[in-house]
């Protein structure tokens, strides 16, 4: 069903942007895991708006509230639902959108899908504001997995034509702009502003790798890591593409290239490169998990743009007034790392492990 | 679980690739679909190994026998389970590789995985033998779907770095070689040869164009379109990506530019560019849904390579006898398709049609 | 997942009885269905505690907020949340318990299952209280079925040896105390009042019948609507039995008694008895849908009781204070029809009627 | 889906009656269980029919071919599927019931709910022989279950009012006729054997134990045990009913009377009564699991029936050739056994244990 995913664990997003609330369910999480909110909020706020010039204007203090499935921070082993209240929505702002959907928007397909009875305000449940409690929900993923050294991490690897650029094998999350070389940030956020000036946004990729896995995680066939991490990520606005490892660059090689020979080392088996991206028949192998997810511009943009009014079914003209990220992907990054890290913890507790 | 995929109608495949046989069984189906066998047998035949220069020598009658959910031709409502049985495997091809893991196979990561107890022929539930079940259960679907007026049709997009030319709007398949220019498709095949004489392999690209989709099929959140046809497309072996529509190139672009305008053709809102690839908000927009999966080359390579002994833990050569396609993709077209005709019915049944 | 139930529509309960609130997500409901919130609260008031001399003394003002999922009352296709505060919890009540489990209850089992870390009071999520959202999930189904002509409705069948009479063919939910004999009923109650003042409880047998509905619901072996409703009411604490139709008693019968022979009237086809309750081959025949469910006496009485303490292993004397209804029938009997109408609406929605 | 069940291991059901198969598809059981096959044939033999004068004159050699998800005689860890020819259809038996639906079968709501496509030959998907391929995942279940130390047994508990007397702790499973007093036993016989006289049939009651178990199998809410086992033995053709431990019984009595008291014995936790059937809140607390499942009798029977004509509308006489069990209990037996052997076994992987 459309709003939830996970095998072993479950998560259930709802909420719609201007509704009282958007929140999550978390299923099955085992008994004794215990919650730093800090760390937690920590991480809710490399996703807020409002934060930087780099995102949009709205501000909402997203305090998550835990309802249930804790006894104090300990999880108690029943479904955990936390609500983040929306408190700074203006409705207004989408009035115009109603019947002349925005070009590059769920408005005219949820409009259609949904009789006429969608909710159309700010996007309703199609919104970018659900990507908060998937970060709530990612965030206690990545807690658990970081007791067990598995670390999940991820970096602007592009805005637009410009690329990040050194080695990123490390976290680069305390940064405010998650780049490993500050200089490609600084002229991407150059572009950014730029775009931001012409009424314009403009696109990027996401990088995000997993390090510290054991061998063994994820399963044949439908199940494996490329299946898991993509049907999350997928759930991820604007996200169109996703890659692993040497992804559609592998296209381009040939197997004597491409296939990562095996190797030992200080009696562990690895391989000597990882073009695999950690990844083989859909199982770990022990190397990073890497993989980039492919971001749209924002479609939400200042320029007048051409839309169809649904009443009339004539073509007009749509201004949208509204608050609006030009870049979505710094702020995605987080979200990307949740993502991850809720597929990474699903897939490690259907291995059985602990 | 990791061999069933769908929410509407449900695939599970079964089978190793040296068992006694693969196969799939197909669930919910509404009764009264009637099959063509001569149409699903020639899709079948697309994808058979041993029919051209181009894919592996072994060949197999690949004859699908229906064991139930059907009377006479015609679908009854309950499971359909279908089985093929392999006629022409040759087990000792791969008693060197038992503890000597393939570089880029799930020889290591299934051994780790299943304990030493997972089933090393060919690959056994990770081979490529089991697209062939899925390819059964793709066609009913494509079929079915035909009838509905709704066409999947997919092409060699690329082989290595030569890239097929031309527009991609109609059906390719009876090509032997599934492209749209020849020209381009001549040399795709004299790379394929070049590659094969030097013990190697090359990867490359499928794309696949879904057309006649109403509007409103998908589900917000994690069973949009692009989740739905990811899950099911990295189940195929050996691919790496996927994008929609503009996918990775959406990340270079602005929104002025990416953004689809909307425009009214004939009384039918459409848009003016596809960029979208036909999916806003992971739902169908009524436009061609097009999307492109990244195949790695082929890990069965003739030349020798670096591995482990898992017994000795010491590094070893390997050399792979066997029978192996020089490149995967040519082969892969029909399954792409039949992938993505699976998640597209299933969607098409998610959304209440008939 | 143990707290999500359901296919075309899914339910997922949240909460424990004494964490900030109880609640539920209920996910796929069509767009467009108006909710009548007075309906629903008088349906919620049936089960609400406190209200009369044969429930528990805690009053709940059990007000359910709804989150997301509507635009004004009617739904707009994405996630209905619904959270119910818990206002009047007193976990004091429950220390003594947490070391020394209630016979009867799950305190034991949970506190093993979630080793250690359960959350205690009040029963957690294994409490009662957990019907409150249940009761708003299936008051939403009850509405809309109603609307499509199909009625859920149920009795108190027994209380203890002392069984209902008369025919069951029509709702007696306005009834304060829902039976067709008020001699009868009376009764119960009086039984009731004895064995409360006896600081013990009492058990009973509540019967439910859906009418108005179509041939075809439910599907065959695993989701026939037997295990459908089964699955949700034992999902009733302290439900320890169901049976449909001539149930336990068609175990006495021969094939010439039970079985129910057709016949026309005014041109429907349909069965001259009801052994079947209404089911043949877990498919709706037509005929009222009739099932039984056994309520085991409240295991929460006034009476020491002879347990362990989980910290010494040895046996102790327990005496619980708390507020608990001397018998749950009564109360119970708006939950059997929400279970019921959530069983019987999913079924409804997966045959594909609207 | 209908005919899938299962969270942790799936079962898949498929075939029909009279199709070439029936079958099985058993995903996620761990890699490294060993089969033993005269074990599993045994475990067959007792279900299979024509074995003795209580059941249908229909022999079927009922040989359970495994396709897949062995090597040699060990789970590999990818999907299991077994296949049982249909060798001994005769489907002419039933061309006098395609539209002349018999009184107590699905005939008639498979008709409507496929829309006249059903395999009406031997009920098709709905048949009783669709328990065969149950027992062989059951089987599979039974037997990991026994090398752990848990025991599934069952018994015959009533023929019609003849109810089987002593205490039933062990297995009975080695007698021909599954009771614990074999003057019960002969008393059932002769009941059977004079309703088969008169061309009628009749109904009982099958129970099973499963011993051994540890405390904290089964989840809260809707997969508590009781759930898990209902969902699945109401797949089992004929049940009307089920209870566990005092079940319909519990209702009668006095929380005082109902509830088992904790006690130590041996330091271990156990409870000095088992009105519970060893559950608590869904969850397994130590002692045995019970429960009952009631069978109406065998619809099929020799004795002419009233039915409708669906194609005419008209009443008409019905008369039954075939080969048909005159009490279905007998060979449910070791069915019983295989859903709560499946349901278990599957509780136990969901609870993290190996």
């Amino acid at each position: 069903m459309s709003s939830t995913c996970g095998t072993n664990i479950r998560l259930t997003l709802f909420g719609q942007s201007h509704a009282p609330a958007v929140g999550m369910t978390l299923e099955n999480v085992p008994a004794g895991q215990k919650i730093d909110f800090d760390l937690l909020n920590r991480f809710l706020a490399r996703r807020a708006p409002g934060r930087s010039a780099f995102s949009t204007g709205r501000k909402e203090a997203d305090a998550p509230v835990f309802l249930c499935g804790l006894v104090g921070n300990v999880t108690c082993g029943t479904p955990i639902t936390v609500v983040i209240h929306n408190t700074n929505a203006r409705s207004k702002d989408y009035e115009n959108i109603r019947y002349v959907p925005r070009p590059g928007h769920a408005d005219y397909t949820a409009a259609v899908k949904h009789a006429g009875y969608q909710d159309y305000a700010g996007g309703g449940h199609f919104s970018g504001r659900l990507t908060a409690p998937l970060c709530v929900a990612g965030g206690i993923a990545k807690q658990i997995l970081a007791e067990k050294g598995i670390d999940v991490f991820a970096r602007i690897a592009a805005v637009g034509p410009i690329a990040d650029e050194g080695d990123f094998t490390a976290p680069v999350s305390d940064k405010e702009f998650p780049v490993v070389s500050d200089t490609q940030g600084d002229r991407m956020k150059a572009l950014i502003a730029e775009k931001r000036a012409e009424g314009d946004s403009v696109g990027g990729i996401a990088e995000c790798v997993v390090t510290g896995l054991p061998v063994g995680l994820g399963d044949p066939i439908f199940d494996g890591m490329e299946n898991r991490i993509a049907q999350i990520v997928f759930g991820i606005p604007a996200v169109k593409g996703i890659e692993f490892g040497a992804g559609f660059g592998a296209a381009l090689l040939t197997g004597s290239q491409n296939n990562d020979p095996f190797t030992v080392e200080n009696g562990k088996i690895i391989t000597q490169t990882n073009n695999a991206g950690g990844i083989l028949g859909g199982i770990t192998n022990g190397m990073p998990l890497v993989f980039r997810a492919a971001f749209k511009p924002t479609p939400s943009i200042a320029q007048p743009q051409q839309s169809v009014d649904l009443r009339t079914g004539k073509v007009t003209e749509l201004r949208i007034e509204g608050r609006h990220d030009p870049c979505i992907v710094p702020r995605a990054v987080p979200v990307v790392e949740a993502a991850a890290a809720f597929a990474v913890y699903d897939a490690f507790l259907a291995a059985g492990l602990k």
